[in-house]
């Protein structure tokens, strides 16, 4: 089963990286963009089989160490 | 309108990023990890309103700046 998970930045955390591709694409001459936010996509390949197992499994991959959980929201999404 | 960018390696791409997320989940305990892939997602603010328009713009920004397409793959998606 693979699974995929988002990483975001909270709201209202400064996101230098996505300040500078705003300002880079501002500079080369697309306008009307009012905001940029980055985040990260981690896609995992998993051996567990079971729906329910994968995703506690997942959960506790955030928890522990793919998300920063006082800055970051995560959300999980399983495939096939 | 908003988009959201997910831009992931090619296959075939090394990804020492993934390769490290790998065993350090490993270290954790968590075993039945065949594979792990990082890639990036922007989420873009638009003033443009029009959904033709705002894709075109997009993969304008995807082909320009925001992805090398040389080794990353892109995928834009439209929200609301």
């Amino acid at each position: 089963m693979k699974a995929r998970v988002h990483i975001t930045l909270k709201d209202g955390v400064l996101d230098p990286q996505g300040k500078a591709i705003g300002h880079a694409l501002g500079n080369l001459g697309f306008d009307g963009v009012n905001g940029v936010r980055q985040g990260k996509v981690i896609e995992l390949d998993l051996a567990a089989t079971d729906r329910g197992a994968a995703e506690g499994q997942v959960e506790q991959m955030c928890r522990r160490l793919l998300a920063n959980t006082v800055i970051e929201n995560y959300k999980i999404e399983l495939i096939d």
